[in-house]
C-alpha cells in the first residue's frame, strides 16, 4: 500500500463485517473481511475488533472510520438513533453519531425507520448503499436490495419516500432446516442459480399467484414423496416460490407504473434476482451491491467532513 | 367398563396418539392419550406401544383394532399405501392394510394422495375425520380441517375429489422459534384465542391481501421496535395474518361459491378458525374433530367386517 489512505470505511453488520482503505479519491487500496460481525463484536468489544482489523491492514493510528449496518443498532456499539422517511438521502449521511471516548474519529451512519402505523419499517446499512447507487437526482425510482431481509425502497427526487421489507432469505432459511421441508431439502442443498429450469418455473407460478405462497410449501413435500423431487430440485422450487412471491408482492405494494427497478445486489444472489425480476417484465439496472455500500461510506465521510470534498475517480 | 367393548380405535400422528374403546354401537367406553406417536413408537416398537395402552385399558385380549394416521406411513408401523383421489370415502376406508405377525386384527386406514402435476398433496388421518364428519351424501362441500398441516378438501356427492395443504401451524412455530420474530414473540408467546382484537384486525388484513402475508412478517418486529408491540400481540398479529392468508387463499384456490365451509377442529383452535372464516363472510357448520375421527374409525371398521353394521346411537 503506497498511497496513503484518507478514510477506513466499515459495513458491519450483524455476522459479518467489512472494512476497506480509501483514497482522497475513493479508490480501494485495501480490503478486509472477517465474521466478527455485531453478535460476535459485542462480546469481544467493538473497538478492539475494529482496531484489529485496522493493524492487520496497517492503517494509520489517526486514520478516521465511517461505520454503517447494524453496529449502529441499539445492541451495536453505539445507537446511531433512525432517521425517519420521508429523508433525503444525504440527509441521513449528515446525521452519522460520533463513538464517544475513541482516539480515532469514527462515525456511524443511521438507518432508517418508517413509523407508519400499519407499515412500520426499520433498515440499517441498505441506506448507505442507496446514497452510494447512483441513483439520478430527479425522478422517481424503485429499487430492490435482496438478501436475507430484502427491501424494497421509492426513493423520489433524492429522497427516500417509503420502503417495505420482505424477509425471503430468512424464509428459505427456516423453512429449509427447521419446516418439515428439510426432508425434502436434505442437509445440504445447492445453491439455486440463474437460469435454473425449476427455479424459473416456480417464479413464474408465484408471480401468477401475486405472491400467495403459502398454498405451493407443503407440496414440495409431497412432491418428493409422490413424483420423487430431488433436494437439488426441492430447492430450486422453493427459492422460486419465495423471491417470485416477493417480487409479486412489492409491486402490489408499490407499484412498478415505470416497469423498471434498480436491482442492488451482488454475486449469485443478485443474478438470480436479475432472472426473477426478467421474467416479472421489469426493466432492471444492476448496481453491484459491494461498489454501493463502499461508495456511500465515502460519500458519508464527505458530507461528515471527515475527507475534503474532491471528484472521485470511478 | 362394564360394557364389553368391540373395537379399540387409535389415531396415531407424528407426536401423539389416542385409543378408545368403543361399544358396538360406538358409544365410548374409555379413552388414553400418549405422546407415543410415530417418532417414539419407531423406536418402542409399535405393537409394544398398542399393547401397553390396551392393557391399561383392559381391553380383551382378541379384541380387533382399526387405526388411522402416520402410522400407516412408510417410515410407520406398516405402509398402507395412499389411496389416489377423485376416491369415494367408503372405499378409502375399505382400503385399510391388515398389520401382518399380530395376534390381534390390526388393520391402519390409508391416507390419500393427490397426484396432479403442478398440486402433489398427501394427508393421513383427515379422511377418517372426513369419513366421520357426517357430511351429507349429496352435493359439494368445502371442509377446513386446521391445524399444523391444515387440510382443505372438497368433497362431491361422497367422493374427495381435490385437496389442498398450508402448513399454517408449522409456519407460526418455526416463524417464532427460529426467524427474527422469536424476538418479537418472546420465549412463550400467549396462546392466541378468539376474540383478540390484534388477531381479528390482521386477519382482515391478509384477506384483503388475498393471501400475500410475506409482506406483514418484517413489520412484526419493526413495531416492536418503533411502536413498542408487546409480545402477546405479536403472536395475535402473526396468527391473524397467517390464517387469513389460508383462508384468502384457500378461496382462490377451491372457490367458496356456496359461501359455507365444514370447519373439523377442536378446542381453541377451532375457535380461532371459526372467527376468521366468519370475517371472511362464510357460511360455517363446526364438526368436533375429536368426534369426527372416532366416527370416522368405526365407520372404517365396520366397512372392513370388524365388527357388525349396526344403527350407531349417537
Amino acid at each position: 500500500m503506497s498511497e496513503t489512505p484518507a478514510i477506513a470505511a466499515v459495513d458491519w453488520g450483524t455476522t459479518r463485517l467489512r472494512v476497506w482503505l480509501l483514497a482522497g479519491d475513493g479508490k480501494v487500496l485495501a480490503e478486509r473481511r472477517g465474521d466478527d460481525g455485531l453478535i460476535t463484536a459485542r462480546e469481544a468489544g467493538f473497538s478492539n475488533v475494529l482496531e484489529r482489523h485496522l493493524a492487520v491492514m496497517a492503517a494509520p493510528e489517526t486514520l478516521p472510520v465511517v461505520v454503517c449496518g447494524m453496529a449502529g443498532s441499539r445492541q451495536g456499539w453505539i445507537e446511531a438513533p433512525y432517521v425517519d422517511v420521508p429523508s433525503r438521502i444525504d440527509a441521513i449521511l449528515q446525521g452519522a453519531i460520533r463513538v464517544p471516548d475513541t482516539t480515532r474519529d469514527v462515525r456511524i451512519v443511521p438507518g432508517l425507520a418508517q413509523r407508519q402505523a400499519d407499515a412500520p419499517d426499520v433498515m440499517r446499512g441498505e441506506e448507505t448503499q442507496l446514497a452510494g447507487a447512483a441513483l439520478p437526482a430527479k425522478g422517481q425510482h424503485l429499487v430492490c436490495m435482496p438478501g436475507t431481509h430484502s427491501k424494497w425502497v421509492v426513493v423520489e427526487d433524492g429522497a427516500v419516500t417509503g420502503f417495505s421489507t420482505w424477509p425471503t432469505g430468512e424464509l428459505f432459511s427456516v423453512l429449509a432446516t427447521h419446516s418439515i421441508l428439510r426432508h425434502s431439502l436434505g442437509e445440504r442443498p445447492a445453491a439455486v442459480t440463474a437460469g435454473n429450469e425449476g427455479f424459473r418455473y416456480w417464479c413464474r407460478q408465484a408471480l401468477e399467484d401475486g405472491g400467495d405462497v403459502s398454498s405451493r410449501l407443503f407440496a414440495i413435500r409431497a412432491a418428493g414423496l409422490l413424483q420423487d423431487l430431488k433436494p437439488d430440485e426441492s430447492a430450486a422450487r422453493l427459492s422460486g416460490l419465495l423471491i417470485g412471491g416477493e417480487i409479486a408482492s412489492a409491486r402490489r405494494r408499490h407499484g412498478t407504473e415505470g416497469g423498471s427497478v434498480v436491482l442492488v445486489g451482488s454475486g449469485a444472489l443478485a443474478a438470480l434476482y436479475a432472472e426473477a425480476l426478467a421474467l416479472a417484465g421489469l426493466q432492471i439496472r444492476s448496481v453491484d451491491a459491494d461498489a454501493a455500500v463502499r461508495a456511500g461510506l465515502f460519500a458519508a465521510a464527505q458530507e461528515n467532513g471527515m475527507i475534503a470534498r474532491k471528484e472521485k475517480t470511478t
